[in-house]
């Protein structure tokens, strides 16, 4: 139990500290912004590595999850009640996220940094980028964090710093979910189009990280 | 009492480096200052983590040491007396960064660095953010440093990478205490609203840690 | 074969997510921008360092290469089948890129993040500054991982924070390759200036990893 | 003799990327520039500190030496003789820039990064920012690479953070030297003012780093 309850905290921090940076700084729209937002995200995921790790692994991510059962590290079960308590520390984070804004009276205190694709981007160009990025992350995770070829203490460091990359590269495109739980929260928040193409958001990942999966799976001979 | 004056040292270049960042570099009213200004904070602890940490556990803010106090780590003795000096050496960073400034004639020259609520930041808002805010970074300390579960050497770094993260978030809307001697050295410098203010930004990281130190109880089982 | 595979991905995953960078934010003609993209780069390294760092040493430049033959550290064939490996990787890298943006309609739709002289840089300046900043890189490379000397674990950090470095002042200049399998992907898909600047970018890079392996002799004495 | 060697190449690297820096990306005239050239400081001696720490310890500033010799962990004549090639490999770097600079037809083709006050900051303020920073500085690194207190292979990184850190404060003021090679080589080049305030970049380090050996002492009791 203990574990779950990490990884509820671990996404919550992840979702408060990743979209109200982007929601208390006025959105994602120069370079310094995404660079800002971009480290928001991937230093929540260090922070929280290094926090949660030894209890839970600090996936606080079910496309992560998914990549650990489809890798043989853990079981489905264990798996489905990560990404449930996922999706409810999510939920906190928005609602803080919601609570703070509503007792400010700014420009920005009605949004939440949900996720929907960039204008001129079209839903398969948002796809793609969100199968590729996801595919990207996943993969530094699998083989950061394998038993006996990965990177032992600094696996979390990379793990951050590879999160700050795809949001570097990504906010543009779709502002950058390359987690289901991340997308979902704020999509409840926010409706309207961060609703109606959540569904990209929580696919596509899934995608990203078994190709990952898939992949890691060929350059890691463990025999 | 090494280890306090090693509290004093550390406290004091928190506070001159974190404030005297956004003192010399005109404010946080750009995204470049926001992302410069929460890393000389960050970057601040990291490098104090590293210095003094052997010494005195680099604790630097009597919101941290109260956790500590809370969560068992600490008598309540010796942590008033780390408070005590940390609030001795904020007073010399601030008194340092007068000094530079009295000598620069420029137009930051009058300005401390010193926490208020933003414009449109109520003081509700602003006392709700710092508890939030506190509470992330506080959680973090206390995970970061568990004995049985923590990050080891990895712990300086993923706390100051926390605290970039939460200035990122704070910065627009108090300019970010979560730390009470970082608050009451500059306010005692600026006066005026900075002054009135001020037990926001010692009551709210209180409680933040206080908050921490229940939830890390609650996900991290010693037995 | 599995080593030459972690070359390909990568290899892809450096040219997709560092010049992917350059392309989904619009280049580099701001100081943030240039930071950005700078960190894509380096980011990209420190990643995959962790990532496959275990299987192939990971050095996904055909320059870092023969600056390990040339230390000894490696034999030819298996040298150059590396370099093979590296631009097949960086192929599929730029593939995915064109991928996306010919899904994506916004300005930024038909760059690749090729290399090339800057305006009012010359052929001899370009040149010479991909020499200078590949000897930084590939002695930070050599030492870093020097079997007695070396840094350990520590050195994917440090060669992924070089290679931010050598971006941020290489940018301005030529963009920065200081990798031939990083020019030669974009250039085939730019063609024009980039394709004919391209043996700047290939032997350039292979000269400063010459003087690299030539000091790194001269200041490390394993006797 | 070959962590002289070393000491000299070290040096080259840091004025010719940190100077750099700020010379082909048209100066510290805005945040973002102030941000990326602090970080081509700091990151320099990071990609250093792991590269040549193991044959010299990585010094590359005669502060830094000083506060050795001081702090009795060096003797005298070595101590002169890592100062004499420090700034020899500093004249070094500066060449290569002038090379460049030379070779290339831009606005930045006669700058240095020479240290010099700003306008508004007389002799007095620049003499005691350095003397202050460089305590800052120089304390970080006498704690770090403590051999019973200090932060074993951390203390590169920690050093290299603590420089950027340095940097983003001390930039507005005097460009920041806390190291009197750093600032004699680009002011031979520039000639002007920085050559006649060169003597502030000298003397203020020096004492800086006289006080941090002190305060070292004080805090840390190896008894």
């Amino acid at each position: 139990m203990k574990k779950y309850l990490a990884e509820m905290v671990g996404t919550m921090v992840l979702v408060l500290m990743g979209c109200g940076s982007a929601v208390f700084n006025g959105g994602c729209g120069t370079p310094a912004q995404v660079l800002m937002v971009a480290m928001a995200f991937g230093f929540s995921v260090i922070a929280m590595a290094y926090t949660i790790g030894g209890i839970s692994g600090c996936h606080i991510n079910p496309a992560i999850t998914l990549g650990c059962m489809l890798s043989g590290r853990m079981k489905s079960k264990e798996g489905l009640m990560y990404m449930l308590f996922q999706v409810a520390g999510a939920l906190i984070g928005s609602s803080i996220i919601a609570l703070l804004t509503s007792n400010i009276d700014m420009a920005y205190a009605t949004t939440t940094g949900a996720n929907s694709c960039a204008s001129g981007v079209g839903v398969i160009g948002g796809f793609i980028a969100e199968v590729v990025f996801t595919f990207v992350f996943v993969l530094v995770v699998l083989g950061t964090t394998d038993p006996k070829k990965g990177a032992g203490n600094f696996a979390g460091l990379a793990i951050g710093i590879s999160l700050v990359l795809v949001h570097i590269c990504c906010i543009p495109i779709t502002g950058t979910s390359v987690n289901p739980a991340r997308s979902i929260a704020p999509a409840l928040f926010a409706g309207g189009e961060a609703l109606s193409q959540l569904w990209i958001f929580i696919l596509a990942p899934f995608i990203g990280a078994f190709l990952s999966s898939c992949v890691w799976k060929l350059i890691c001979d463990h025999k």
